[in-house]
Formats: C-alpha cells, structure tokens, sequence
C-alpha cells in the first residue's frame, strides 16, 4: 500500500490521526493507531484505533456504535501524522458530545467553558 | 492557570496540539507541546513549540515568519490533547503549502494526489 512508503511510525509503533468530521470540517477527535489499525481502518472504510490502556487492536465505537465511516485520508509534510475525515455516527466523544473538544479555555478570564450541548447521555449507552 | 488542572502531558512531558485555521477550520499541522511552550503560547498569543529534534522551545514560524495567532483553545475530554483555532500568517507548511495535510491516499486507486497549490517557494524563504 502505497500509504506506508510515505508514512513513519514513531518509538511505540503509533501514528496519531485527527479525526475530523467531513460535515462541517470540524474536529472530532485524535488517536492513535498502529499499522495494523491504519491498515484495518482503510481495508474496512472504518476507523480502528490501537487503544494503550488495553493494548489491543478495536473499531472506534465498538460499544457504543458510534461508528466513523472514512471519507479521504490525507498524511502530513513529515508522514507523522494523519489527517481523516469521516461521516461520524451519532457522536464521536464517550462524555456525550459531538466533538471531544467540547471545553474552551478562555485565557482571559482564566476559565472553562462548555461549547457544545450533549447529544447523548453515556450512562444509557454505555450500560456495564 | 486553569486549563493547566485540565490537561495531562505524556510520559515525555509533552502534549499533541492539532492547528485549525480559524478562517475555513481546516487542519493545518500537529504539534507536541511541553508545559513551557503550552505557558509561552497563552501568555503571548502566539504558537510555540517544543521541537523534539532540537530538544528546544520555540515559536513557530521562527525562521519564515509565518506565525500563528492563537484566536481559540480547546482541550479534549480526556484533557490529553490539544485543539488552537489560529489566525495563520502566509501559511503553515514548511514545503509551502498552507496546511501540512496537502498529500491525499486515494485508497481505490491506491495512489498519493496533491491536493492543493504552492503558496511559496520554501528555497525563497529557509535562506541557508
């Protein structure tokens, strides 16, 4: 695959993907994938994330279903990173929000603010 | 500062910072930021960096000119990375191109497109 001539992965084998909505171009969010994961991710049209915390191989949403269908796929100036952007089902953040970018610093009164409204409740989607 | 209690660096002191074009929300570049270069973007308004090949602080742009003023901060739900909405002078990208995601994987063809034009003529500006 073409894609891995000019890709590099780092130390622990990851390249970080932000992974932005195609909708309105906006940020979902940003993982980090292995080749496995980016060689699943394009194989399927949907993204797989190598998460740390569990140190395996997993589709983005595998439990909630929040599934990211992938639209085009771009790598930066140095293959370190790359860039995808997907049709999000539902919502791409665990806390509920569209976006896992919901909180703004604002600098000048040293404060946070929520920027987005809830789109789901997690407790309901993510039953133990 | 606030947005210190929110956000985690990694176990190398540093924290990815994805870079949007305030304009048209594009992603231009991804960045690590340890918490001086964190501090140092804040109190300026201004991006900095901390370049991992030069073990060093930095503004980006330190060379070419081609700063960016920072217009927005978010963190994510995780607090483990970074999102600044920038206000970019010229444009982002080293090999002169306005975002560093300028090469696309078209999958189905499994080739690499350029998907923009030239800004500047980097052997113009990075005078040796």
């Amino acid at each position: 695959m073409q894609l891995f001539d000019n890709i590099k992965f780092d130390d622990k084998g990851l390249i970080p993907a932000v992974i932005v909505n195609v909708a309105d171009n906006r940020v979902l969010t940003l993982c980090f994938m292995n080749r496995d994961a980016v060689d699943k991710t394009i194989e399927t049209g949907k993204v797989h994330v190598f998460r740390r915390s569990q140190n395996r191989l997993m589709i983005k949403g595998e439990t909630s279903g929040h599934t990211q269908l992938v639209e085009e796929v771009f790598f930066d100036c140095e293959g370190k990173s790359l860039v995808l952007k997907v049709k999000q089902n539902v919502a791409a953040c665990h806390a509920g929000y569209m976006s896992c970018y919901y909180r703004k610093y604002n600098s000048s009164t040293d404060s946070i603010e929520i920027n987005e409204e809830k789109i789901f409740d997690p407790e309901k989607t993510y039953k133990t």
